[in-house]
Parts: structure tokens; sequence; C-alpha cells
């Protein structure tokens, strides 16, 4: 097959093309979630909506800053970039339904690449219940993705500015996980076990927590933050947010047993200053942790606590070092 | 004053001092189209929002394709994007509320550049009554902004679609402008004259036809588009996606006088094909245009009729030249 370049069958010709991808990709519901009036195809899209709380966010990812085609193909690229911004909604305990797409595309861009990315984002689209409604399509001389994803919720929010003196701090799942598989995939290192695939994946295809966000509002958790920047700098600009402090006990953070394994000299710093991972970090009393434990199936772990002190300090215990005040020094330091 | 980059405050520093550029830019109207709940500062904005149709768009300008800072100040860029998306909220006659805005920058772009663009945008933001409430911020090779506009209708909107056999076509303003404006800054050709400011504005600080888009609506049109493209090719698309064709009266094309002084050789061409003006093109039946010809001081023209036809043909009536068909030609040939 010849190949076909973007500037081959030009904008309209390209516009085309992903409306068909986005209707070939999409698993339509019976029940709609709203009532889309219009989609790709005129000047805005437009869809009937009840009475609700409003939530709206935008991510955007740059080819060579946030991905390297020479490890992440088209497909995951187009997974993630919808990944990123439903870890929003979901750090906000709402449910997205639709997605605006907007592609800055190099005009030697394969057309067949273009349909990866649109098989990555309908995949992960028809798993989160979302619809590609519109966007925008432009020349660039460098490759981006920018998604706006909008969603909705009933009564309130997960928000960075409630966390309380005294809340325990919890996070979900295994903090580091996609530092390390960047750090393998930009290696071009080989790992013949079951840990090359997972660390991947969990850099490549993550999963926003969107059931943990919903089950933390019905548990009546408030504060809440995903982890996109790291577990320590995310937790800080929850409590520099909430006017609070939080100290973090080491022993509790949850290790996966991949890290010291595969990176015996830094997986301390992996876990702690990691990024680029979409889990929950939240506070929490005691009785509504117990409340949620009881009913979510989720992979929770209290790390610490919420304490009175200067705002967005954050001080991680650890047994063998004593108390370190990473307000300052950056966790970075403090490993060297 | 020592020159100070975005490199040199960072990713967090450049937020706060986003923050504060829209707070001090932005005038609080007495009463809030919508209970704003959340804006910068969380994971995602939240606001609660009646029962209502939603209008929701997006447009990108990339640096070096969609404009230059050789002839554009980072004060218009900030315009012009907003203006861009607000054109598309003009044209399907609804409300714009809020604004997200993504900002790809090089590393060595200047602080002070950044507020310039902020003060574009809150200064039309503030014209149009819409607030920005939140967006995202990377590090790009190449300067972009993305703006995501959403907005409310509440009983309908204007479609490209409801075009119909024997529909008047009606255009506002002058077409061309922008077009010619575009092409003085870039020659960096002198215009001692009125007419030079005019052009360049209607290129750099172009305004969107957001009143028009609701009076036509509330006049009883139906179907409209705006000339983003230009006058033909955004016509095209209209009767494309209404499956009907039209016929414009080249007679009866407004022609501002500027356009034949200035650029005697192709002035009928930038007319015809301008692109990146924001006035709507519509249809309407004569007595729904009467209606809103009674209500409306905008400056409108009918240029032509809709009529059955192979959907998306487009001809031109000349008396010099006779009936011309642009469906297969383009318009630019038919010039040379």
């Amino acid at each position: 097959m010849s190949s076909v370049y973007v500037k081959d069958i030009g904008e309209f010709g390209l516009i085309e093309s992903i409306a068909y991808w986005i209707r070939r990709g999409t698993e339509v519901s019976d029940e709609e979630p709203h009532d889309l009036q219009l989609s790709i195809g005129d000047d805005a899209a437009v869809w009937r909506a009840d009475k609700a709380l409003n939530v709206w966010t935008t991510d955007t990812m740059v080819a060579g800053i946030h991905f390297s085609l020479s490890f992440a193909d088209w497909s995951s690229v187009g997974w993630k970039i919808i990944a990123v911004n439903m870890s929003d909604i979901a750090a906000m305990g709402a449910t997205a339904n639709y997605a605006l797409v907007t592609l800055g595309l190099p005009e030697d861009t394969l057309v067949q690449d273009v349909e990866q990315l649109y098989i990555g984002m309908t995949d992960i689209s028809n798993q989160e219940g979302i619809r590609i409604i519109g966007g925008d399509l432009v020349k660039s001389p460098v490759l981006f993705v920018t998604v706006s994803l909008i969603g909705t919720a009933q009564e309130s929010v997960l928000m960075r500015s409630a966390a309380k003196d005294g809340d325990l701090v919890v996070t979900s799942g295994f903090p580091g996980l996609s530092a390390a598989g960047l750090r393998i995939l930009s290696d071009g290192r080989q790992i013949n076990s079951e840990y090359g695939t997972l660390l991947a994946d969990a850099h490549l295809r993550p999963q926003a927590r969107t059931t943990l966000g919903k089950s933390l509002l019905t548990s009546g958790v408030r504060a809440a933050i995903d982890t996109s920047d790291g577990l320590i700098a995310d937790l800080k600009k929850l409590c520099s947010a909430s006017q609070v402090a939080a100290t973090i006990d080491w022993s509790l953070v949850p290790v996966h047993p991949a890290l010291p394994i595969l990176f015996p000299d830094d997986w301390s710093s992996l876990i702690l200053n990691g990024g680029e991972e979409y889990e929950l970090i939240f506070t929490a009393t005691a009785p509504v942790l117990e409340r949620l434990l009881s009913e979510s199936s989720e992979k929770l772990n209290v790390i610490g606590q919420i304490i009175a002190g200067d705002p967005g300090a954050v001080t991680v215990t650890n047994s063998s070092f004593g108390e370190i005040d990473l307000t300052h020094t950056g966790w970075d330091h403090f490993l060297q």
C-alpha cells in the first residue's frame, strides 16, 4: 500500500475520515446520557442538558515533550490524552460525557497514523462512556493533541481545598509505575517478565480512577487530587490549596515489588516523584474512610495524615533517616 | 528592566501570574450568568448550570501558520483567538459564558508577552461577557494557543443544515477586509489613510457577530455559518450540509471602497475567497428577512438565493462573464 499523507487528502478530506473513524469506533449505547443535537459538521457541538454541576477540563500532549513516537505508538497517544483528561474529571468525583479533540499535525503525517490515534481515543472513550463530538484540525510544525472533556456532578465535587487538620491521607494504586515504565521505554531496556508489560502499560495506557472518584464522593470524602505530577508534588498542591500541611509515613507507602527489583538505586525516588500517574490522593476522617473501605474494592493505602502547619509543607518520616522536610529541599536532593 | 523568561519563573510561577492577570483584567458583573464554583486552581472548572442547550467549540492558532509575531502583537493574538471561538458561538445564535485557554510555549517566551496575550484575551472577554476559568500550560517548540468556549441557547440553534430551496442568501459586513489586512501587514505596505487601520484591525482584532447571531434566531432564521474560510468556501459548506445549491449575484456582493483602490488587480478574489473573517452568512425566506431587517441595525446584504441542485454547488453570476460554476474549478482558477 502506498503511503498517504495528510497533505494528500487535505483538511476537509481528513475531517471526513475522522468523522468516519469516530462513527466506526463509537459503541453507541441504547440510552444516551444526554440528548446530543449536533456533533462534528457544524460550527459547534450542541446537546440538551439538565440542571447540573458542569465539570470542565483540558489537557495537551506535545510530541517530544510529553511523549515520544520512538516508543509510543499512535494508538497509545490517543488513549493517554483521553485518560489524562479523564483523570481530572475523576479527581472531581464527576462523570465525563463529551470530548473535543484538537490535532496539530505536520503536513507529512501519515493518514494511517491519525487513524490509529482515533482508535486509541475511541477505545478508551467507549470504556469511559464518553463521546467525541467535535474539535479542530490545524497544521503545525510539531505534533500536538489537545482534548477538552466536559462532564457533570449532581450535588458537589471533590476539591483540592477541602483537606482538614486530622484527616488521614490515602492514595490509590502503586505510585511510581508510570515513571518506571517511561525509564524502561526510553532506555530501550528489555524486561523479559510480566513486569515489563505492566510498567510499559502504566506509562502508555494509564487508567483514570473514574469509579473510585465517584465512590469517594458518595462515601463523604471532600478533598482529592490526581497524581499527574507525582505523589509528593500533588500532595503539596492539595495541602497548599487547603492551607494545611501533611506528614507521610514512608513505611506505609505501597511499594510495587517490580520497582526495587528493576531500579535498585532509585526506586524510592520513582515512587515519591514519579509523575504522569493517574491515581487519586484524598483525605478523609477515619469514619468516612471506614465507610469507603467497606464499599470499595479498590487498592487504597493510608500513607499519612493532614496536620496544621505551613500551608503546602509535606514531611516524610522515614525510620532510617528520621523526619525529612521536603518543603524547601525538594525530594530529589534528599535522595542524592 | 531585565528580561524575564517563562523558564525563569517555571510552570507554577506562570500559572500564578496568569491567575492574577485574569483576576485583574476581568470586570466582574454584579450578576454572574451562572454560578461559578471552581475556577483556576483545581483539577477542573465547575459551575452550576440550568437546563439548557449547551453549545461548545474549540479553535487553535499556531505561530507561523495562523499568525506571525513579526506583525501581530501578542495582545492581538489573544484578542483574535477568543474572537475566532466567539464567532463559532455566534454562528449558532448562542451566548458564550466560559473559556478554557491552553498555551503551548517555548521556554524562552518572555513573561511580559504572555501578559500581553492575556490582556488581549480579557479585553474581548469583558466585551463579550465571558470568563476565562481554566486551561493548560505546556512547553512546546512552537507557540500555539487553543481556546475552548462553552455557551448556551434556550430553544434552538442556527445550523448549517437548515437552508431550504428558495431561501435568500444574506451576508453581514464587507467580505475581504481581513484578507486585505493580512496582505498589507505581511507585505509591510504603508497605507497612510484610515483604510490602513481599518484593514489591519479587520485582520488582527476581528469582531464576532454575537448580537447578530442571536437576532437571527429570534427572527426565525434557521441556517447560518461564519465566514472563517471565506465567502464562497463557507457558503459551499452550508449548501453541502443542507443538500442544496446556491447562486450568487456578483452585482449584489457588497464591495468596500478600500479594496478596488488598494488592490486593483485582485480585489474580487479577496472578497470571494478572503477567509479569516467572522461575518455570518445565513439564509432566510423573504418574510423572515423583512422581520429581521425591521429589528436589526446590522449591515446586511442579500447576495443570492438557495436553489435545488448538486449539494454544495455554488454559482456566481457576473454580468461581464455570464454564469460561472465554482463547484469544481474553485474560484482562484476563475480569476486567473
